[in-house]
């Protein structure tokens, strides 16, 4: 641990997540992430990199995400300097987009610690969250430790995925060893894994340097590990964008939980709370915003009449609730979703049914 | 009962509701009888003077509305003499809705029969009604009887008030006297009214000659009878406008069941099964029109999951509906209104409001 091999700190935002879930507000060419689904005017992508202020500079902060949505990441995160926007040519998960801003960062900075954020998860105490963030990269840097950041439940969640580690197992700092990965949990299982205190909500927030990640994808992903090496070479030459176009649709769609996390014998996690949520569908809004004096979250022109825990996402027009109980509202120029909270994973039907209605126009 | 005491057979459309409570979709500019709710192509109170054919001459045919819908009516019902469109001045409820229509048709036609009708009720076969209504008729002119059409109840309704009738006393092909009226009931109650076969709903239809209803407005309401007398003296002449205009605003707000009917010793029903609705609030959409195998009434562009019991009144924005049971949801272009079925009742509520927020271009 001496203080002369500090390596340079880098972000990636990983902003390719199509947010159907949050139809119809979120649209194929607006995903959530580049929207402020809490009307507080920071889309979630910006609220992302300020959290990353004093921690890794501007020029050190990539995004990946889809080829369409360049633009819109340029116009909301300025400051980021366009060689540092990727874009996936094709959705492929969480892996291989990493394993490109790897390759990518390698190249450019060296064997640097990568930050790896989603865009779209909210965070309610930034400078709670900024802190632990440090903590990941000092680990990162220190100890060439792949860490993972372990959100503390505070409710018997079954829509996350769950780690468990080792409490007594510490690797010093408050960080810990993780023992295993658990898929999303049934009530009873999430309950009993909140009592236990000895899980935590998998985040999908990681830190580790690019020759930590590149390593893992030789054991684990070769195919990745190839890929990543050919970006490298073409990184930052003319043939970079055609290299990327050919070669990254053929990738396999792979998590990185699943592909690499997994398989990582020595994977650390740092417990945090700091008002987490993935927000991965509209009742999440219930959770994380303001809501009234009965649950009712809302926004735009909203009359109501003996209604509760509802989430009303309006536009122009007003929207008047009567009688409601665990509904959501949302209301667009060209499309109305009414869905009751306990079936908001059932929105992706109503988009599949628009598919293959050759309706894309509403997507 | 000599055929050469024929009078005149009349009818009167009773049109002055605001129908709020099929707010959005109805307005203070365009309420639910001017509305085809169903979407059949014919408006109510066109498919109740077209009920009227071969009974009721065009030229017998009244209509009693707010002076502001007598474009409406005249526009609906082309065939309707212009001069028998009576506006009233101010709301005033059904009784001295009655004595304007009646003070008219007694001077025009002397002591006909008024068929009395109002104009936003739903029959699902429409010649069993004007078989019905052709037997009121007659009872009404060969026995100067006073008549209401009872609907034989078909489940136990707690939105609607109950005749009760003697079965056994009967005055002659299948007219019955009326012994009590009975307020909307309970649960319980309405189930035992059911079972018992001696109540029928009050379905707000009557047939009585005008003589008949004056006679009894002299002795209840003789405040009514006295304008009653005041407009048949104007009638047809250039002051009938103003008088009605400084009179009628000044009579006491009254409905003809309870201001005339509860009184009268010798009332009669003729008990009726036409698939008769008064069509009350959202929820009887379902009830009343065609519905999908989960029993969802679709009216505009509709894509549903999982969802049942629902009515759904689109305009062009596709609805998509997840999850529902028992929601109405009504879209417009400046007003959305979703509500669970069962509080249909407290759409009133909302129109309060935007009166009091003096939000009256959404009403």
């Amino acid at each position: 641990m001496a203080a002369s091999v500090q390596p340079v700190v880098t972000a990636v935002i990983m902003a390719g997540g199509r947010g159907e879930r949050f139809w119809p507000r979120s649209r194929n060419h607006l995903p959530k992430q580049f929207l402020s689904l809490t009307d507080d005017g920071e889309t979630m992508i910006r609220k992302t990199a300020d959290r990353l202020e004093g921690l890794v500079p501007h020029e050190n902060i990539y995004v990946v995400t889809a080829e369409e949505h360049i633009p819109l990441a340029r116009e909301q995160l300025p400051f980021v300097p366009a060689a540092n926007l990727l874009a996936e040519p094709a959705p492929r998960n969480t892996a291989p987009c990493i394993a490109l801003a790897a390759a990518v960062i390698r190249k450019r900075h060296g064997d640097a610690v990568m930050l790896i954020l989603p865009a779209d998860h909210m965070i309610r105490h930034r400078s709670l969250c900024t802190d632990i963030l440090r903590r990941a990269v000092a680990a990162a840097a220190e100890d060439d430790r792949p860490v993972t950041i372990g959100i503390t439940p505070t409710y018997p969640e079954t829509g996350y995925g769950y780690i468990e580690f080792s409490p007594e197992d510490t690797a010093g700092q408050g960080i810990y060893r993780v023992t295993s990965f658990r898929e999303k949990p049934d009530g009873e299982t999430a309950k009993a894994y909140v009592q236990s205190g000895r899980y935590l909500w998998n985040s999908g927030m990681f830190a580790w340097r690019t020759s930590v990640y590149c390593n893992a994808l030789r054991e684990h992903l070769p195919v990745l590990a190839d890929f990543a090496d050919t970006i490298t070479q073409v990184c930052d030459t003319p043939r970079f964008a055609s290299v990327l176009r050919e070669e990254f649709p053929r990738l396999p769609a792979v998590s990185v939980d699943y592909g690499v996390l997994e398989h990582w014998r020595q994977l650390y996690t740092i417990p945090a709370g700091f008002g987490w949520d993935d927000v991965g569908s509209w009742p999440a809004l219930g959770r994380v915003a303001k809501t009234d004096t009965n649950g009712n979250y809302r926004s735009g022109d909203i009359l109501t009449v003996g209604t509760r825990d509802c989430v009303f996402y309006g536009g122009k027009r007003l929207i008047a609730a009567v009688g409601l109980e665990n509904i959501i509202l949302v209301d667009t120029e060209d499309a109305l979703l009414a869905c009751s909270a306990d079936a908001a994973q059932n929105v992706r039907k109503i988009t599949e049914m628009l598919r293959e209605q050759g309706r894309g126009e509403l997507l």
